[in-house]
């Protein structure tokens, strides 16, 4: 039996998200039937985050064991060929050590959030980014963020059927930036922490653009942050424009 | 009556393209559909460029002449609003004078063409890049495409349908470039010429794509040029991959 890590893109449009569900297509499901056609195996792939419907990958991390000898490259091709159509793309395969796992091995996950500010609908970056009708204050937004980074009690910024047993987390990272995007300006939100709460990137984003909007005071974020209640949320940001970027692994290992 | 001229972005995966025909969907007949519901008038819409099925454009630029009385935001709004669930977005609309023409005053034309070089299928930037599962160089694809700027007989990188009376074109720019795409790297090309045959950019890119996978020496785009033999074209690069970027005209024209 030999542990294979995969790290693979996924547009989550069609998606029920990433993980199997009774209802609906999921990633999981679309990658466990290709593996399946190329190994024979019921294999369970596992996974470092886990994804909302509609909600992007960009490099998405999963292992999973496998009895029948293959190297990673042919491993790779094939589940790329049994993909096919699913708007799924595997980039990188390595073996790695059986007791390295996609979850509880890994040290970090970073997410991207874009916001496309124009009125027009989207046309080339449709389900790719968070279109809204107004200039964004990203300055403000950028400097609102930084009442959320470090420890935190995040109740506020939890979706009420989260199922983590602690509502408090370490957020390292919240950054909003201005970029030029191939299709015109875009507002970025970085974030990076240990782990985050069901929807706590989403709520974030959302009251941030309160803010950007100036129907928030920058201050509102620590009130929120502060008052440890769903009530105090201003709203949760559409998941088509949040995108899974990295999962980070302590240094050689995958 | 007044002339409006309106700047818009489409993805051109649903549409046979942007001008009207007989069988299929077209951009102008769901831009002129929008405008007969914003205007009650069956209007005309005139554009600066032509585009295949499946070519998008970031920014193209049409005029249309209309009785009703509009103010420029008012008709953008209306016309964004008809033209859903297509993937138009009509992103600048301003009133011009009766004897400018989004075709006919247009100085000059902007293209991008988007490869992804990489082996898994393209995901998030599906239907929005050439994906060629080579790594191409693109030091050697930019020297050789500086042998087609200028003005040359470009028989060999126009289509055989192409209904353009004179082969001879001044290619103003071809340029090369490797970038940090959001979705990974990418090879664009850059294009820019008061106007290009039938097929024109898509031939060059897919010759430079055989030089750039070293299929062909550099030299041989220039004895494709001077074959002026459209049997020496090396390939066509799909239309997917390629952006109507920018119309250019006289400096407070438009």
């Amino acid at each position: 039996m030999t542990r294979f890590a995969l790290t693979y893109e996924f547009d989550g449009t069609p998606f029920q998200g990433l993980q199997r569900q009774k209802h609906g297509p999921t990633v999981q499901q679309a990658m466990e039937e290709a593996l399946f056609k190329v190994t024979g195996e019921e294999l369970t792939l596992l996974s470092s985050g886990r994804t909302d419907a509609g909600v992007h990958a960009m490099a998405m991390v999963s292992h999973v064991d496998i009895e029948k000898d293959l190297t990673p490259f042919r491993l790779m091709e094939a589940v790329n060929a049994h993909l096919r159509p699913n708007p799924i793309g595997v980039n990188h395969c390595e073996i790695v050590s059986e007791d390295w796992h996609s979850r509880f091995s890994c040290l970090g996950r970073r997410y991207l959030y874009r916001i496309a500010c124009r009125r027009a609908p989207l046309a080339l970056a449709k389900k790719r980014a968070w279109q809204v009708p107004a200039n964004l204050d990203a300055d403000a937004m950028q400097r609102a963020a930084q009442a959320l980074v470090g420890r935190h009690d995040f109740t506020t910024f939890r979706s009420t059927i989260c199922q983590a047993k602690d509502p408090v987390k370490t957020l390292d990272r919240l950054d909003v930036e201005q970029v030029d995007g191939l299709f015109g300006p875009e507002i970025h939100i970085h974030a990076e922490a240990r782990s985050f709460l069901h929807h706590q990137v989403r709520s974030m984003v959302g009251c941030l653009k309160l803010v950007g909007q100036g129907t928030w005071e920058e201050a509102r974020i620590t009130t929120a942050l502060e008052a440890r209640d769903r009530q105090a949320l201003g709203m949760n940001a559409p998941p088509h424009g949040l995108y899974f970027v990295e999962a980070l692994y302590p240094e050689g290992q995958k």
